[in-house]
């Protein structure tokens, strides 16, 4: 029983397992926490201090050298799910100087001369970092075989190249902890007319997000396929309930908190002479 | 008179002007500001939300082409004498996806093949962002300087490439608020004391903190000859008293307000049919 208010190891609770069934899950549903809205808020402000120490600790023990370990949160969702909320909220309480955000966008000229995953590599955390995905080289599964801009063919080849990929990333010290956030499609109608509504949140509202919308049932089975090929045990997949934003929040808070922990990074030893030290600033 | 409890324009009221001297400089001042540190904590906390509105607007402005502004905070300083708690308290009340933070380390070997400010452009902010250097080209004529990795023409010719660049920066623009935290060497002292003294912050400590210490006057010295000859009406600098923590945290983000207030940026109107689009949205 973990002392956060969860009824057990939310990585198993949320993780995509054999037999995962997408359109199984309710967005609306909080599994594996008991409490509400205002408990929850509680536990998410307790839960950033924890996190902001649990990764000053891993920060330090890398610059000492004592580790190759990192973070790599990876967010995908249906627009308006929340994946900016996350950043912002759950993100947001880490030390800026532990973070390494990208926000993938549509790939540049450059980058589709290169293979999907050139760009990805690149932007991997440094060890000591909590590295956060906004979007990731699964648009190239989701989009892309929703969209056919790759062939079938390709798009097979790629869930093999991710896997090995991922494998890789996770032998050479990374957490990868991989999230979707689930909405309802009544849940994003409604997001989206916010948007319209409020001329603040004009911005964030593009016409093209209704065309993606359309396209809802063939973007979850592009996501079930995506499940299927790629939950591994190294890199498995964990959906989290996404209509309660402080639902969301609050697991992908503690599907961090639970990777950071299972580091459990300790404050290196000093590789100096402490007493030494003292005495030579003290007379300086 | 500000709102926020400043007794005129801390732009101003910290700015190296014609005839500044760094010697005469109090850092345990609190040079424009009249509370103290409880109500400096206070207006911190407020600060933090204008911060975060002010920036979202930018990046909104910015996402929607109406704007190529972005702001750019330069820190410099002696060892200990607070940029961590910048990045952390002031940086870090922002949204991440509005902020770019560079920590600049000893150039790699492939960064010292190419002229000095070769690496510092890459990392200016885009449009929309808060960029953050943790130190910056500077080093390159204080350490520079200092401990003589160039020759003093070399460093000469340095101080006019960088106002020339700057000058580019702000032309583009880009608000530039270049900050020194100034400390005195007896906190100094204090501070690396507590790293020694702390296990938790041992990892911090790192004995070529006093090599650099012993060299206090002569780093004086180069900071001013940095203020004689960069301190320009487009990219000023700014000297903010930094022995009380709260007071240098208030200061920056006080500069940091200034220039985005200064912007002025407005949430963007749409660039497509408001209406159309919620029958649209409604009818999917």
């Amino acid at each position: 029983m973990s002392t956060r208010g969860w009824a057990g190891d939310a990585r198993e609770i949320l993780r995509v397992d054999a037999g995962f069934r997408l359109a199984e899950v309710d967005p609306g549903a909080h599994p594996g926490y008991a409490g509400n809205k205002k408990s929850g808020a509680k536990d998410l402000a307790a839960g950033i201090d924890a996190l902001s120490e649990l990764q000053e600790r891993l920060f330090a023990e890398s610059r000492a050298g004592d580790t190759t370990d990192a973070v790599l949160l990876v967010l995908q969702a249906m627009d308006s799910a929340g994946k900016g909320g996350i950043v912002r909220h759950v993100v947001g309480g880490v030390d800026p100087q532990g973070i390494a955000l990208t926000a993938f966008k549509a790939p540049t000229e450059q980058e589709r001369a290169h293979d999907f995953l050139w760009r990805i590599e690149q932007r991997l955390p440094e060890p000591g970092f909590i590295g956060v995905f906004d979007r990731s080289h699964y648009e190239d599964v989701l989009i892309g075989k929703v969209r056919a801009l790759a062939p079938e063919k390709e798009i097979e080849r790629r869930y093999d190249a991710i896997n090995e990929f991922e494998a890789q990333v996770a032998a050479s010290g990374t957490r990868i902890v991989k999230v979707m956030l689930h909405i309802s499609p009544e849940e994003q109608k409604e997001r989206l007319m916010e948007r319209l509504e409020r001329p603040d949140k004009h911005w964030k509202y593009n016409p093209g997000d209704v065309d993606e919308r359309m396209l809802w049932p063939q973007y979850m089975d592009a996501y079930q396929a995506a499940f299927d090929r790629t939950s591994t045990e190294v890199a498995p997949w964990h959906v989290v309930p996404a209509n309660s934003k402080w639902y969301a929040r609050l697991a992908v808070q503690e599907l961090l908190l639970i990777a950071l922990e299972d580091i459990d990074p300790q404050w290196p030893a000093a590789d100096y002479d402490i007493e030494a030290e003292k005495k030579r600033l003290a007379a300086s």
